[in-house]
């Protein structure tokens, strides 16, 4: 594909995704296909010769399209969005063109350099205190990643090796590659365990099983509305630490959990990790990657000033609901020494006069992987042309949708039950089994089970009648493609999730999706 | 930024990068800037208002292009190359435009199907065995990771609890989710020991410390041109297992070492893992992250009927020298299940028919993160594009301009030596300690090292001299950015690499980066 022909098969591409956005109100948010609709359409070998772009271009929209599920839609309202905007895309063209694995800083400055600038901005722009700013006295700074999983995985890492580290130097020992120095580091590792909520994430646990440490979740309540608190924290940590005699190393605690945007009580938790010394030693990790996006918006900030003290590291996906595509993870740490101490390992062929000077920031020493994309353009394209203002709107707009679903859900009492606070535009709830009663009961049939789910202290109970019909009524909803839904099931109660805050959404999408949850309802309550 | 703002936009930028490609020949290879260039021209806070497209744009050309490292240059000759194509480019978009963070098959599945069958053509294009197929029997497959040291870090974090569970299993400890079960699987992970030759890349250490794992590198030499043998690989196995009570459990063999492009001796490698029932245990997995690109022509596809049985798991990354821009790591696994075994954690929120009857493929059981990108959709393109006569014929001008630069280099023995056997266009030189000796005779200065450099039974010895010419020279090229190149040390020997294998690269580039070693290493010698 020599020039002319590339100019010719962007605009083309160009015209395709416009079109594709454009088109994204109309199309059935889930896809029609069965499992395996692919491969008969396509040879089973590659081609022998090369093939013009207009072939290819052709297949797209006749053999990927129909598989697609459309995050972008205004009608998906399933796990959590996923953002694109046109500055992302452009974003994404300029790093394919400027591809480089800038493992270091030599390796394409421009890369590590607009990271940690703009990094800054995220942060600023959050609200986050000053010590995760790479400019900070305490060496903090932010690095981005690809996913919350690889963000709390390599955070999970970092803790493990400062926490054996530690216990290992206190027993006199040096690390100075001798087998002794091997031998304790392993049997400390043994007897770390890491732990969070029962609602964090399961990239928590993916995580502790990827570093090879024990996982423990600690359990909340719907009475707490599923926050993680002091009381429980303080439970389990000294059940681990005295009656099953481990080292308590890594703690995630969450703004925003998947299942219900619940929000850990972060004052009174840090408190507990105040009480004995070797919890103080706890290596603290927020998980905001949803709901941090809601941090660019002034009422929210004051919750980042928990962060302030007592938290070693932060991440939200600007992915999600900030408007930058898929992955744009961005983690931020109080003391980059703590990642690169776990991580840094510098053969002959890396070595290089600016990385040997510490003058610069070698960001493979910030992760996993060696190479990385320059995914700091897209973030910058992205703060540029919407500017602070253009986000706050954004979000406040999600907000106004979130709350008008979740007073549409109240107003159907007889219908529906909130079972968590709605929050950060997330309404979970589930059918109540009484409405099948009376559905029942108007239909001839007797009604058996008219109060047995009412909520004592207005928390909802389990109630394995609702969660059958809530599960009906889901499966029902998601068969049909007109709008994409999940399903959770929390303290035993199966649950729907409705989140639609799409930058295409608006007031229609929100009350169409309620029309669609009232009508599936009142449909599977008929039988 | 509307449509037509987005079209006016995205063309100017099409422009942009077609105008960067066309200058490349022409900009320095290696960026002026100093650390920090970029901070000052950066507003210290993001902008309140959006911008309109017009002012970020000329940023690009302004403040990001002055610090690149180019490594589309054909004036690149470091690392291993970077590739970019535009049919890779314009898959990028698409991928941006259909963003889903696909981490199970109903979440797009066009994204999981087409990487199976994409993957499946890699494996055919590679000629490599067929238990890698998704379609084999014993249930291998491809699946499309970030980098090489994600794909090493997920087989050896497989391979370890792999291992650890059949050790458990054998205590007649099931997997019960007990105190007991844990307490063996941890004593277990801390006895284990990854390995690799003293040559594998970094990123093989740096899995196992991710994996918290001990790790052993296995010594080579050069009379063996760096490969690893039978007899140091017995060696080294009966040391960790005999003397120091250890459980080997993984092994990297590498096709095309970062050093050198050394090829590991499979075939006898593999009989020494057949020699003892612990030691067919240990996963094998092969790192063919460069040179595995050279397996789409014809003459090198026999090394990989190596790995149609004893190898677990084997990687190259299309985005080195197969014409796909990073990242497209492509990593194939003879069993499935062991990755999943290893995995898979699936909360409720994740649970959904399709993936509940095992009918798809949920690539996130595959991997560390949970979400991936539509990646699978620039290899499609590129495939196409080149078809596989294109793709061959870029290796082959590859290995053609390789070898010219070697025999360049061994036309001037008196100002060098080769050290490695040239392979897969990388050649590996010092300069003759006894070439500065004649420079200085000739200027007068007393030449007192004339032979002891020479090679004793035809390879090289250290030679504390030459090692600082040679770096000498080294530093000097690439202060200049004419050329980018890299050095290494292997067995105590300071070495330039060259390899430059970009796809506008050609023989006047060449011939062009051998004349400014030369001067450059006459100038030095000069003094």
């Amino acid at each position: 594909m020599d020039r002319e022909q590339f100019r010719a098969a962007a605009h083309a591409a160009i015209d395709d995704i416009i079109n594709h956005f454009d088109s994204l109100p109309e199309r059935r948010v889930l896809p029609t296909i069965e499992p395996g609709y692919l491969r008969p359409q396509i040879p089973e070998n590659p081609p022998i010769e090369p093939q013009p772009w207009s072939e290819i271009q052709a297949d797209i929209e006749s053999k990927i399209q129909p598989g697609l599920t459309h995050w972008q839609s205004p009608n998906f309202m399933a796990f959590f969005p996923a953002s694109v905007t046109y500055p992302s895309i452009l974003g994404e063209m300029y790093s394919a063109a400027f591809t480089a694995p800038a493992f270091n800083w030599i390796c394409s400055p421009a890369c590590t350099e607009l990271e940690s600038i703009v990094m800054d901005w995220v942060a600023k722009a959050l609200g986050l205190p000053k010590c995760f700013l790479s400019t900070s006295e305490n060496r903090g700074g932010g690095v981005i990643q690809g996913t919350a999983s690889e963000s709390v995985a390599t955070m999970l890492i970092a803790a493990r090796e400062r926490r054996a580290r530690e216990l290992t130097f206190a027993e006199g020992v040096k690390d100075n590659g001798s087998a002794e120095y091997e031998d304790h580091m392993c049997a400390h590792r043994a007897k770390l365990v890491a732990l969070s909520s029962d609602q964090a994430h399961s990239s928590v646990a993916k995580a502790a099983l990827v570093a090879g440490t024990r996982f423990r979740s600690i359990p909340t309540s719907l009475e707490d509305n599923v926050e993680l608190t002091a009381k429980s924290l303080r439970a389990t940590l000294t059940k681990v630490e005295e009656e099953q005699g481990l080292v308590p190393f890594f703690i995630n605690f969450t703004m925003g959990t998947t299942n219900s945007c619940a929000v850990d009580r972060f004052a009174e938790l840090k408190a507990v990790l105040n009480e004995r010394e070797s919890w103080r030693r706890i290596w603290v990790h927020i998980d905001a990657a949803y709901a941090g996006a809601a941090l660019v918006e002034d009422e929210y900030q004051h919750i980042a000033q928990n962060f302030a003290e007592g938290v070693d590291s932060f991440n939200m996906n600007m992915h999600k609901w900030l408007l930058v595509n898929f992955d744009a993870s961005c983690l931020f740490v109080r003391n980059r020494t703590d990642l690169t101490n776990a991580l840094d390992i510098t053969p002959a062929y890396l070595r290089n006069p600016y990385s040997e000077t510490g003058t610069v920031v070698d960001y493979r020493n910030w992760q996993i992987s060696l190479g990385r994309r320059f995914r700091s353009l897209k973030i910058w394209f992205v703060m540029r042309s919407y500017g602070l203002n253009g986000m706050k709107a954004h979000i406040r707009k999600g907000i106004k949708l979130g709350n008008l679903f979740a007073e549409k859900v109240q107003s159907r009492p007889e219908l529906f039950e909130i079972v968590t606070k709605p929050a950060f535009a997330l309404t979970v709830l589930r059918v109540r089994s009484s409405a099948a009663s009376s559905a029942f009961t108007s239909n001839g049939t007797n009604g058996d089970n008219g109060t047995s789910e009412v909520a004592k202290h207005g928390v909802a109970q389990v109630d394995e009648k609702a969660n059958e019909i809530t599960k009906k009524v889901y499966e029902l909803i998601n068969s049909r493609g007109e709008v994409f839904l999940t399903s959770s099931v929390i303290a035993g109660i199966y649950v729907i999730r409705v989140v639609g805050v799409s930058p295409q959404a608006d007031e229609a999408h929100t009350l169409r999706a309620f029309d669609i949850l009232v009508k599936t309802t009142e449909e599977v309550l008929r039988g």
